[in-house]
């Protein structure tokens, strides 16, 4: 591990490091994007709507937003490359973006993965040409994020050879469906199937909702979502279904066939099990909203970064000349810690991605287990990633103060927009459980479900049997952590290994702490099984949440490790270094409640972060530009080379110098 | 202290206790603001502000949101008043407070406080009957934390008898200026008055900024600052002046006045003391602007609490009813703390007004030193108030999930609307600091100085002398402090003696710590005069937040001491433990690192605070209806009664009986 002083670094040779395995599509994303893909400050919902449309079929297929769809339909068979290019969309225009990925990932990709060669043949070319405009008509008013109890009736009708599609009440209605208010022409709509008298859980439709004249069908009540926070170019509607007859053969049906006469019968018979399996083919969603949120992370710091070093504001003692912003500690400590964790979420992504595509993008069966490990990654690092992007975006925002509320410097769209990623896709929270529960259950079964504890209380019974599955770079890992002596104290904090340890010794413990108090709950709280969950929910989330920040390190230390550039390895090390303890500052509590750190190192490791923050002030700037965001996508006034700004430069340090002598 | 359990509570009892002194103004309020003056979710900025201009001028004067102009001129003297009425039109539309407060607050407040009779007779009616719209115009592009700094000059010519205004270079505009752009006729310009050849300063005057027919005045450029995140009914903008003539006796001339023949004179002979003074008569905007981020903070939690009452997801184990978003742990975590730590903030920000009214409500000399200590009061609960704003309605917004998100339900232009809050007014970073420095130095000498250190060196050298000040009902926490035995270890962390100890003791040896490393660095950093205040400036900033949060904890134990209802005593006597030990937890680590707390007690409060989360899950709706929001103020779609939705809720049941035999 490097720990020398970082010398220069090229900002090109760091975004290289960055830009990774698909570095292609990102540059042509860059090359290829000009300002017409750019958001319009202040228009109105209607005109967001209608710009939006129209540039989502002026989008080049070519870049690659559609690429995840096999390759005689039109695609590449990549799934990385889509979720790549679904990320560099994010950092041109959010709405964009959204409406990108519900189109091709969320539409086109529940056709796709649920649907057989018949739906494929009849409807793929159109979809991936945006010729057919679709929606995911998945979340009720009443049921999002226990999707296992939608209300959607769907019951088939062996004489008609139909099925009745409906909306038994309001609470059932669908909302929040991206393409529904305005472009729709057909939805991928989810229900309870009935057929000959039995239930077997929910299914995928896919149903005309609209006529080519752009009406709704007989049948369909299409509303719409209103104004929202953001993402205002993204038409959000409403659907009602009554009693709409659906044939036969617009079932999505690769996991659940029903026959001419209504028999059911599907590969996978356990039907909870079968709709998570159902589910998983659509963690691709999950991934891009991640990376879309960390795409607009990056601008925000990149604005913030370099106003902070223009942005001027008191002077220095015994001078005239004003201090830039980015010197003062205070401001330091806002940006860096984020810049930081950015970078560590940027390789955590990139790591998820290449396992993404590993375990969807061939063709043989899914390895079960490895995909549930894929689904609780997804899930921590997309409620990671998005809790990250609003906290620092907010940050962001402020440490530009009044310019920072203008909407023509960016940051005000860029919050709004992000800001519904931690609800949808997944509520983070519930997301959280998710990855606790895998945790728990060492992913061996029900893992995916997302309920609410209520129907897993089997958990507390079980002993746990699973080994810390380590994700990346292993053995250089392994080698780090067993290099630490068996007193930490004596190893300085900025060394890998004992930072690794402190990670993974905290998750470990905070995860043997709460089975045991499961399992102590599940003896004394016989008569109120609620209780033995809910007692130690925030246990429970802690636990996900210090899983998730020990799978982003070692990502970020295995992407140290294969990187090539010395100078580049060097500063990264350092920006890990003050990655790893702004994690454990900000958790000192636990550490010392634990005696993993004592009071005089927990203090050391203040004054380090703050040495830190020193050593990595003059890189800032080196570091956003490693992000590599073309300026004209920033999108923002007050960092542009505007007539007049250097005159005004120049002016102002002249008025410093006249101001020497006041009255 | 009370210690039983709460029994039964009336919200309205509640309710009496929190509004407090100026009961019938938020009455008066509650009672005649109705529907039309609600905010219009998805209007234009142009159709906002039209809205808000047409409402500002039929907002009843009576309702006291004029009231602290003198009572000669159409007020009532009464600053308390005013501010209490601003922060009941915050609840109702943010857009609508702030016009009120630039007309009213900062622009009147201004010329009341600036100016002297002449100016009083000539302005004052039109301005309170909105027949005069005016402007704040003191922040510059280049320059708004250092306000002292401002770059626009005015210049007095005795062969005119005018001055000459004048904006030198582009960074010297006037920027984000309020009523600007759309209403303004006149503007309080700020700028460095320069007499006789010498400069004295920043001072203010009245300058007609359009004519009758809203053309901008000659020599007066315009410029609108355009969208924004929010507060979209508030017409900010930009004003260049070109050698613009304003005749001598628009000088606001209170506290520097210039003889036809070009002398200057002042009641205060240095430039910055007075510059301070002057900004000190000021300090209500600070006040109203923290009221306001606590009345929308106050919305916020209404709606999340009202919403998670009746919005289930999941099913408990072993039934199939579903269970309320309120009963998770994790859902208290979220709100229950931040409903608690409102109420704490609610009562410090009544002992702030009432400070406020005693100290500038008289007729007599100004206490200085009471002037100073308000100040930085209204500096540290305006930071404190605007940052817990900021957290608690995103926190909301993603409680109440994708529902958050749709401009019907509320929350994103609560969210909007106040996000400007923790920079305006005073950056809250740059507040902080205030606070720490008045602090340092015992109020004594130039504190009030929104300086970044960079002129207090003189700090480093001071002893402290400061005596503690304790805030309210002084002898009762005495009390309370003294009872606590030596051996901390043995009292039980509700003990509220021990609480507030705990508060102090913090507060104390961080400020110890400050002045010890600023007397440290004083001596080994004499080269590098900016490092020693820098390199502590983290520190220094705890301080001031440690300071803060005392001053809150004892404002709410002085308002319990006074609460007559025994019922609502005892509640909230719960919430104010529940305050108390979740600001301690978020600082655990400073408590363990000074060996204030052992890890067993530490990992104690975590438990104690999740039982009285359970304790006050009964208590949620009744502690927000104790804010008394009236329903039609919330403005909330899925809280509304709506035809069908009693029907949705009866088929949900019945849907979830249904369920029971699945296939």
């Amino acid at each position: 591990m490097p720990s020398q002083a970082p010398g220069p670094v090229d900002p090109a040779r760091l975004r290289e490091v960055l830009d990774g395995s698909w570095a292609e599509v990102r540059k042509a994303h860059r090359d290829h994007l000009d300002t017409r893909f750019l958001p319009v400050y202040g228009e109105t919902g209607d005109q967001a709507r209608e710009r939006i449309t129209r540039l989502l079929t002026q989008l080049p297929v070519e870049l690659g937003v559609a690429s995840a769809f096999p390759t005689e339909y039109g695609g590449r068979s990549d799934v990385g490359g889509s979720i790549v290019a679904s990320e560099m969309l994010a950092q041109v225009d959010m709405s964009l973006m959204v409406k990108a990925g519900v189109q091709w990932g969320l539409f086109g990709g529940a056709v796709m993965a649920l649907g057989t060669r018949r739906h494929h043949d009849a409807h793929l070319r159109d979809i991936i040409a945006a010729r057919t405009f679709g929606c995911f008509a998945m979340t009720e008013t009443g049921h999002g994020s226990d999707v296992q109890q939608l209300r959607t009736t769907c019951t088939y009708d062996p004489q008609t050879q139909t099925f009745d599609l409906h909306t038994p009440h309001e609470a059932a209605r669908k909302d929040y469906i991206g393409n529904a208010a305005r472009d729709g022409r057909m939805a991928v709509v989810f229900a309870q199937l009935t057929t000959r008298g039995r239930r077997h859980g929910v299914h995928a439709w896919l149903v005309p909702i609209r006529d080519a004249q752009g009406n709704p069908m007989p049948g369909v009540t299409i509303g719409d979502a209103g104004p929202k926070a953001g993402l205002l170019g993204v038409d959000n509607g409403r659907l009602t279904f009554d009693h709409v007859r659906v044939p036969r053969d617009m079932l999505l049906d690769r996991y659940g066939q029903v026959a001419p006469d209504g028999t059911y019968s599907s590969p996978i018979e356990n039907d909870s099990r079968r709709f998570f399996t159902m589910l998983g083919t659509l963690v691709r969603g999950r991934v891009s909203v991640g990376g879309a949120a960390s795409a607009a992370t990056k601008s925000a710091l990149t604005i913030a970064v370099r106003y902070g070093d223009i942005r001027r504001q008191f002077s220095a003692p015994d001078t005239d000349r004003e201090v830039p912003l980015n010197d003062y500690l205070a401001h330091q400590r806002k940006l860096l810690p984020a810049l930081a964790t950015t970078y560590a979420l940027h390789f955590a992504q990139a790591e998820l991605v290449a396992a993404l595509s590993a375990v969807q993008g061939g063709d043989g069966p899914l390895d079960e287990h490895r995909q549930r490990e894929l689904e609780s990654r997804a899930a921590g690092l997309k409620a990671a990633q998005t809790w990250h992007a609003t906290r620092t975006i907010q940050m962001c925002r402020e440490a530009c103060g009044g310019a920072g509320y203008l909407a023509e410097n960016r940051l005000p769209s860029l919050k709004a927009d992000t800001d519904v990623f931690t609800t949808f896709e997944g509520d983070n929270t519930v997301l959280l459980q998710l990855v606790a529960k895998g945790l728990l259950t060492g992913y061996r079964d029900g893992f995916g479900s997302l309920d609410g504890w209520g129907r897993a209380s089997f958990v507390a019974e079980q002993v746990r049997e699973m080994v810390l599955e380590r994700t990346a770079a292993r053995s250089v890992i392994q080698q780090l952590v067993s290099a630490v002596p068996g007193r930490d104290d004596e190893v300085a904090v900025t060394d890998r290994g004992w930072q690794l340890k402190a990670f993974e010794d905290r998750e470990n413990h905070l995860l043997d702490g709460a089975i045991r108090r499961l399992r102590n709950g599940a003896t004394v709280k016989k008569d109120r099984p609620f209780d033995i969950f809910n007692d130690v929910q925030d246990h429970v989330l802690t636990v996900a949440t210090a899983h998730t920040d020990r799978v982003t390190l070692e990502a970020f230390v295995a992407a140290i490790e294969s990187t090539a550039d010395p100078a580049v390895q060097a500063l990264l090390s350092r920006v890990c270094d003050l990655y790893a303890l702004s994690v454990i500052e900000a958790n000192k509590g636990w550490f010392l409640e634990h005696a993993r750190l004592t009071p005089a190192r927990s203090k050391a490791i203040t004054a380090v972060v703050n040495d830190l923050l020193k050593e990595l002030r003059p890189e800032m700037r080196t570091l956003v530009d490693g992000f590599a965001v073309p300026d004209t996508w920033l999108h923002c006034a007050m960092l542009r080379e505007e007539p007049g700004r250097q005159e005004a430069m120049a002016a102002e340090d002249g008025a410093a110098a006249a101001q020497a002598v006041p009255a």
